[in-house]
């Protein structure tokens, strides 16, 4: 799947966008925006972003449109690589260099009383540099969302990506580090040596398990938070989705039985997080042996899949395996959250069909609403790690803004980001690893 | 030394701002920048820029501003710390995601397209994302201006000034990268796991020897371009300094014998570059025998002191030593650069007094007039590394831009880095290491 945008040029008369979107409709494309670029006398141009099978669907899309009697597409493109011409973050001064009394205030002779302060007070580096709010996000690309081990280099965008929402909803610079290894070795000493440029390590898109020992020894290394996003923001947005289901149906999950259906990073993140959060029982089920010990350490039974969905009164499901769940293995009266994204394990109508009392799908459990608000929170309570009481904090905090009917709110919203840092630094300082009044400067 | 701004409230009539810079003179301030902040009926809010000698000097200046009828100082900061505050850069997005759209372009499901595009074409990486135009600065804090070792952290100041340089004048983005280690090969071990990241790697404020080890495995080892600025950026402004020098006084460089005074690594990257760049013979002079084995296998003739500054028809001295050269060992006719900040070698009043044609100190000679420029032409070539011609290229560029009687140009002056930036592109291209269309996206 993707989306194109086609630029038309349309004749200037009533029912003429119709007969455009009519022959989308004939070929299966699903319509998104409809933007007006240009309105002459006797055309319009149009961009009609539209979402195609493949790059073949597209073409094809683009000669029946052309076939149309008055109509010419202009151009069309993939949205995504449009939008990631030159790249999508950049690195600029705070305040232009214009007068010679500015470059002496923030090059020599100026900078070096500041080197000279924080070489005397490390403290003071948080104040008078970027490292107070900048968090490094870093890969080696290998666990790249659904495409598996690309290497660093192609994770680039995905990191770009992360990194422009922490600007955009926690005010923090993030830098992607593209980390050229897949010993976890060299991973942990790289990160460790260049952990001075930040206030908090963002660890993305590493395989298991791997990931699960390089996280451990960066937080037992580091004065500094560290997180691996797709094990536990991923838990906190699931967590929020569990909550925000069982409220929806009158459940409380820290009384239900819940089943998770994959094992993987994602997976053990969030089996862990809602035993943490009280669940009474989690069973997980995972076909790939190595991944029991873990879960079983970490209090999770480890059951087959039909036992999971026998006993579970909430199934999360993040297998990657789509269509995976039959109807007839739908206990009554379950919350099924099957997340596997864009083909879920079961979609929600079958679920609900079957007896599920609610069911959904991934396609708006997005992590997005998670990493921001859980670093920002971190930093500004100088928080040194990132506990499993701030976790939590960000799920219920997330859970509570999610409205009737949906598992979570809207991720574009800026008042759920600004709920979840709060949440989460006041969870710090009420366990004691955060302190009020330790905001670094820019926050 | 520092720059103290001091906002007063002054009585808003004729005369008064004259007492206020009278007693200032009297207390030996030197004036900056007067701006007014504030203008009421009966008076008015200055902010007066005065350079003191020390934090009690700016405080015994205060106090006799405050004793001044009807003046009050509302405030004094050190100029640099207010500048500071916060940091210097921010990392921020191209654009902003504020439609539901905008996210599936920049995050999932868009993004794994691009992904998957670079992952088939490791070369797309510089036109999808900041790859192609991001630069490390990268130090480990060894050796920071005249401060000496003050470790990563320290340093930061400096990493982001030069950062703040490289977008201002040269359209690249530059992140500064502290690397917590002062051996060598962990050093290098470090930036070339992180360097998929970046087109160029930046090397600033690294000690001699290990800076020469780290530099040379780097560019052996990587396929972009890397640069210890300390050594090759000073060496290419003071090389540009010793020509335009050279010009004002009707000789030519390429005849000249040449004397270094101080073989660290800024004098070795000049002495260097100057028998690169065609001077007749260099001359080399360093207390410390350590630096003699590696001058002389660059051709540099090592020298006592009084040999060098009774040889060279152009002296350049970078020894860190104010007041090292006594008047009378100035040779007749000769050029005297003596570059150590804040105070030189010699003062250029007293060495035209003991018959030098030409002098000057360090004072305009700001190596932030190289590197931009450097790099920029290295990136929008495509050039694998950074040579001697170009490097040439550059030195030329500057000194064709300095006024009669000044050894460089502004560093204000944006013309002077795009004119760097050109020589360097074209003279990569002419030397095969760099190409024609080879521009990254956004550069």
């Amino acid at each position: 799947m993707l989306d194109v945008t086609y630029r038309l040029q349309i004749p200037h008369r009533p029912g003429q966008l119709a007969r455009v979107t009519t022959v989308i409709a004939e070929h299966e494309g699903l319509i998104g925006d409809i933007l007006t670029a240009s309105l002459g006398r006797d055309t319009t141009e149009r961009e009609i972003t539209v979402e195609v099978r493949s790059s073949a669907h597209a073409w094809d899309l683009a000669a029946a449109l052309n076939a149309l009697d008055g109509v010419e597409v202009i151009w069309h493109h993939d949205r995504a690589f449009m939008r990631h011409e030159g790249g999508k973050l950049t690195i600029d001064p705070v305040r232009p260099v214009t007068t010679v009394q500015e470059m002496r205030d923030v090059y020599t002779p100026g900078v070096a009383r500041i080197c000279t302060a924080i070489a005397e007070n490390a403290a003071l580096a948080s104040r008078y540099t970027m490292i107070g709010t900048t968090v490094a996000v870093c890969t080696n690309g290998t666990r790249v969302l659904g495409l598996g081990d690309i290497g660093p280099r192609a994770a680039m965008p995905v990191m770009e990506g992360k990194a422009v929402f922490y600007k955009q909803f926690a005010n923090i610079n993030a830098m992607p580090i593209l980390i050229d290894t897949a010993d976890p070795d060299e991973f942990v000493d790289t990160v460790l040596r260049i952990a001075p440029t930040f206030a908090g390590i963002h660890l993305e898109d590493i395989s298991a398990p791997a990931c699960f020992e390089i996280e451990r020894r960066l937080i037992d290394a580091l004065p500094q938070p560290v997180m691996h996003d797709d094990v536990h923001g991923t838990a906190v947005v699931t967590v929020a989705a569990a909550i925000a289901a069982c409220r929806h149906v009158d459940r409380r999950l820290d009384q239900a039985v819940v089943g998770q259906l994959g094992l993987g990073a994602a997976g053990f993140g969030i089996a862990s997080l809602m035993l943490q959060g009280g669940a009474a029982r989690v069973l997980g089920y995972d076909p790939d042996e190595r991944s029991h010990e873990r879960a079983r350490e970490h209090g999770i039974e480890i059951a087959t899949m039909e036992q999971v969905l026998a006993e579970a009164d909430v199934v999360v499901a993040t297998t990657g395996r789509a269509g995976l769940i039959a109807p007839r293995q739908v206990r009554k009266g379950s919350v099924m959250l099957a997340l596997t994204n864009p083909y879920p394990e079961i979609a929600p109508d079958t679920a609900l069909a079957a007896g599920a009392e609610f069911a959904a799908d991934g396609r708006s459990v997005n992590n997005v609403l998670g990493y921001p608000g859980i670093f920002r929170g971190a930093l500004l309570s100088g928080a040194s790690q990132i506990t499993t009481r701030m976790k939590l904090a960000a799920a219920w905090a997330i859970a509570a803004l999610a409205p009737d009917g949906e598992l979570v709110p809207d991720v574009l919203d800026q008042a759920v980001h600004d709920a979840v840092a709060e949440a989460v630094r006041r969870a710090a300082i009420e366990e004691g690893v955060g302190q009020e009044d330790r905001a670094p400067a820019g926050l």
